[in-house]
């Protein structure tokens, strides 16, 4: 059977388009000679729809695109991902289905078995599971058609199953010649391998080869790296989709194919490049033409500035120097020579005179010399208010540029340096922007070496350091990858790094500033565990170690 | 049975806090005769623990905690609600619980059976189902225990049934003579009233009596109202708790009781009290002693204020004035007379130096006229600035004034007057917030008749008001109410409402300003649908009508 894999990028709720380029690619697969053409989860609607799910009007708007899709096909086989709805009066009885149609018509629904609903996975709340499991017959080879999650409960796989249920083993039973998984499977780094490993043992252990096409695109915060994946039956990955852009090829399961060993890039490759993808999605799907960045002279908005430009263009960034009285001399002069090495154009406004005329007006209040902390903040406010200010003038979306490590721990101005529409690097620890800006500068210095040997400081006081407030950022990574992605807790994480008053202090500086995280910009997810969606913790709580 | 109904305020995560607590309730009912003391939903550990389950160390703690309870207990009975992990190797394994303690040991569980997944519930994220359901005989009396939703599934009372399963009702069948169900139900305006007529209709099904005890307290967003309410067989709702304080009072099921008619208030009263509590919960158990207040001159923050100094007292509520050229001379006025009637300490500090300086420092970047939206937002920026500022130094809350007819359409500035801790009436409808100042004020006027005369204008730029943007409020209410609370969409707002002209442009305003409300304040929970937790919409999403 020749199938046509249609890696394709759609948008969440815009069903026409859609539709329309479910049309186009299934054409083309026609064209090409293919038997059947196979595309993502919920495709038709996008991934993920969230509430819109719950909207009638949009399931029956979602319904009417199925049956124009369907009637254009013909003998080609065309299977989507689209939502379907039951006809019980219990439940949801809303489904996310892959829907099977050729000449002309809807031919079959497969319900997904395995609806997930962990980490940034709400599905639960949408989607009933599926009743039965069918193996579906097409031109003399019967297909086990499976979505997602259904794939990923292979007890010869893991260790601990999510689910009491296998949906894949019973196609495999009920005789499936070729397993077709159609999936929308969010992107951190290990994932791709992972998948292929899982997906090889399958292959292998059942003797059944596989297509597995992925959604390709991003939405909000979380990015799909596409990578559709074909094994042969003896567990060979013999195609490969391309990450983090569209793509369409032909696996013939009849065909001998040479094994692709790899599918994974370095840490630093695949993280560069899905927050390129990522902020570049962002930009197109919310017509953003331009971007603001405030340059600080530090790593962590030199690496969004990159970004931004691989992203979308030299000549749709604009960077906004904004010094004060305690800004070094260095920082002026290193972010002046990083935009000449990328060739963007800049602005300079200093915000000392507005900080001044702030404390001034205040003065009646705070009467007493401000802490420390006020006249901070101040500083970082103001420039909030500048950038803010030339977002809205020019309708440009400013970025925020704090990093994981800065956002654990509340190291960062709420309504300040917070302050933008999309956290680029927020999913990203502290050490990892250094990996990746050396990363970036591997082969020609493009971040200027002063900004990345600088010691760290955010400069709102004379010579602040972060490090005066917060351990060390190889220590402190160390400490919150543990807590945030491990899933450990203070004893287990103690008994690793040895000083327990340490692990204390950063716990309850990532507990207690949960409500700052609440009013953060969403942030591209490249990690296993992010702020924001998928990370749900209580504001207000007594939890103490 | 003589049952001692607790209806304690927890905190999430604080463990000890609430083993105490526990402990001296089970202690007073044992000295009351109580043949049992029952407790809310997970009142051990806090509800909604949120991710906190997913703590190894977090579920160690309160297993231990259980046991310390247990001990302590002697031949009167303790139920309560914690968390009991299973012995198998699926699923999260996980269960929210009631358990049974006496004679100084854990003698019976019974597993939650429905899990609640929807609007802002997250239970199936980590809760697995009960596999059985059994009664438990205690003193003679068969007792049948079920959690929360398990009883929200009569299909005698639901046209529509979540779930395919009546737990209830299977206890029924095996025999139990008393129901209990311990809860933890959030507060919105009619749903006590449908509670209480939802539990009557079972007791006079099926001839039984009921213990209905359910937390009381507030935890960020979420407001539990407490009311616990003792049915007869009859289904004549015969004790019911205090709403939104602590309570404790004795049912005992042989005892005849004169039945009490209706449990709730009117919109306006309840509505209020569940806003005062709210905050007055979220200063307490965050540790606020005293919140700011930017106060306008409009009715909206004069609510807050309000609320405020209700909340925590007069002392305890200080005024920021910040008037600008804009601000009208009935605003300044108004506001003074409003401090008066209240007593409160405020202080005035114009923001025309600093806007005047801003504009002027961000003139090499705006080099034209700047537009008016910015104009106007750097003005609400920079009260932002004033209030952080205050709430820094003097660590205040500084409270949100917006409203949920502004968030909803976006007639609000993202760090500005969006700037503060916690939304008070951002769940509160622009007519509803009319509907309840004037209800404050029907014995004595304390917000000045001025204030809700005055037509609403956000007094940014000259001679505007909200209805140059916006449709009038009755309108945009009655709009937002449909598509926000009852889920319906534009062709059937637009068969109501007739204009589809209006219908399309708010639903549109709403849509795409998803992205501030991302950035919101988490809002005090009142409605049927709140922003926030248990609204989930795209960002970037492209359904139009």
């Amino acid at each position: 059977m020749k199938i046509a894999l249609c890696q394709i990028n759609t948008i969440v709720g815009n069903i026409e388009y859609n539709k329309s380029k479910i049309i186009n690619y299934y054409n083309r697969a026609v064209k090409d000679g293919a038997d059947l053409a196979i595309f993502p989860e919920l495709s038709l609607i996008g991934y993920p729809p969230l509430d819109l799910v719950e909207k009638k009007e949009f399931r029956l708007a979602s319904t009417k695109a199925l049956y124009e899709v369907a009637s254009q096909t013909g003998n080609t086989g065309l299977l989507l991902g689209t939502i379907a709805e039951g006809d019980d009066n219990i439940g949801t009885d809303i489904h996310n289905s892959a829907i099977f149609c050729y000449d002309g018509k809807v031919q079959f629904l497969q319900h997904k078995s395995l609806i997930p609903n962990y980490d940034v996975f709400d599905e639960m709340r949408y989607f009933d599971s599926a009743k039965s499991i069918y193996v579906h017959e097409f031109k003399g080879e019967k297909l086990g058609i499976s979505v997602c999650e259904d794939i990923w409960n292979d007890a010869d796989y893991w260790y601990k199953q999510r689910y009491s249920y296998d949906p894949v083993k019973e196609l495999i039973i009920k005789g499936s010649e070729v397993i077709i998984n159609i999936s929308a499977s969010p992107y951190s780094y290990g994932k791709r391998e992972s998948r292929k490993n899982m997906l090889s043992v399958l292959c292998k252990t059942e003797r059944v080869p596989l297509a597995y096409v992925c959604f390709v695109g991003a939405q909000t915060e979380l990015i799909f790296d596409g990578a559709s994946m074909c094994f042969d039956a003896e567990g060979n990955l013999v195609k490969l989709g391309k990450a983090f852009r569209e793509d369409y090829f032909i696996f013939d399961t009849k065909e001998k194919y040479m094994p692709i060993k790899t599918s994974e890039g370095s840490f630093e490759e695949e993280t560069l490049n899905a927050l390129i993808f990522g902020l570049k999605e962002y930009c197109e799907k919310q017509n953003f033409k331009k971007v603001i960045v405030g340059l600080s002279g530090g790593i962590d908005s030199a690496l969004v500035t990159y970004i931004a430009v691989k992203a979308i263009g030299t000549e749709n960034v604009h960077i906004i120097l904004m010094p004060s009285k305690y800004s070094s001399e260095g920082s002026i002069k290193d972010s002046e020579k990083f935009i000449k090495n990328l060739g963007i154009s800049y602005s300079n406004v200093s915000i000392q005179s507005v900080v001044k005329e702030t404390l001034n007006a205040l003065s009646p209040i705070i009467t007493e010399e401000p802490k420390k902390i006020v006249e901070e903040n101040i500083q970082a406010r103001i420039r909030g208010v500048y950038l803010m200010a030339v977002s809205n003038q020019f309708g440009y979306l400013l970025l925020a540029t704090g990093n994981k490590s800065e956002m654990a721990v509340g190291y960062c101005t709420l309504y300040g340096d917070m302050a933008g529409g999309l956290g680029v690097i927020a999913d990203v620890y502290k050490t990892d922007v250094y990996r990746i800006s050396n990363y970036i500068n591997k082969e020609k210095e493009i971040i200027p070496k002063e900004i990345i040997d600088k010691v760290p400081s955010a400069e709102l006081s004379p010579g602040q350091t972060d490090q005066d407030t917060l351990p060390p950022y190889e220590l402190l990574d160390n400490i919150l990858k543990m807590y945030l992605e491990e899933n450990k807790e203070y004893e287990e994480i103690t008994s690793i790094i040895g000083d327990g008053e340490v692990v204390r202090k950063v716990l309850r500086m990532v507990d207690n500033n949960e409500y700052k995280r609440r009013q953060a910009a969403p942030a591209l997810r490249v990690s296993t565990k992010a702020f924001g969606y998928g990370r749900r913790y209580p504001v207000v709580q007594g939890w103490r170690r």
